[in-house]
């Protein structure tokens, strides 16, 4: 893995499987679709969750940290109630 | 949106909504179930996408320029094949 650092545009990852070239995670929609509960249908996009690939609310505290705007994405269904939290 | 930039993590997203405090996405599960092609199952996380919240293949640039490893979410159907590319 190469360590150089962009001026502009540093890289977003310092902490999720640092060992593989390129973190590429697979999700059966099936396994989405049995899932009911919130937290297997929010995937992270911050690069801090401790439950990676989910969201685990870490991006709160690196927006704050950092002046970020970044959030996870939410797969839902047609029926269910878009809350953003 | 605040500019602090902390030292050791710096934000990540200098492209995307950036008007927006957060930028969340929501997906229906219905439509990817729709979707046979693999675009609309492959989801951003470099934050650099032109397509977004679906990876264009910007991630591959990124990772060039700035040593880092980050890649895209799939959702896919357990008899699709698993290529990561
Ligand atoms: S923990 Fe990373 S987007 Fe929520
Ligand atoms: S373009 Fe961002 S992960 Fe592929």
């Amino acid at each position: 893995i190469g360590t150089t650092i962009s001026r502009r545009f540093p890289r977003l990852n310092y902490e999720i499987k640092l060992e593989c070239d390129k973190v590429v995670d697979a999700i059966d929609v099936k396994d989405i679709e049995r899932k009911k509960n919130g937290q297997l249908r929010t995937f992270c996009r911050c690069w801090k969750s401790k439950n990676w690939p989910y969201c685990d609310g870490a991006h709160k505290a690196h927006n704050k940290e950092t002046g970020d705007n970044v959030g996870q994405l939410r797969i839902l269904e047609t029926s269910q109630e878009v809350k953003i939290s």
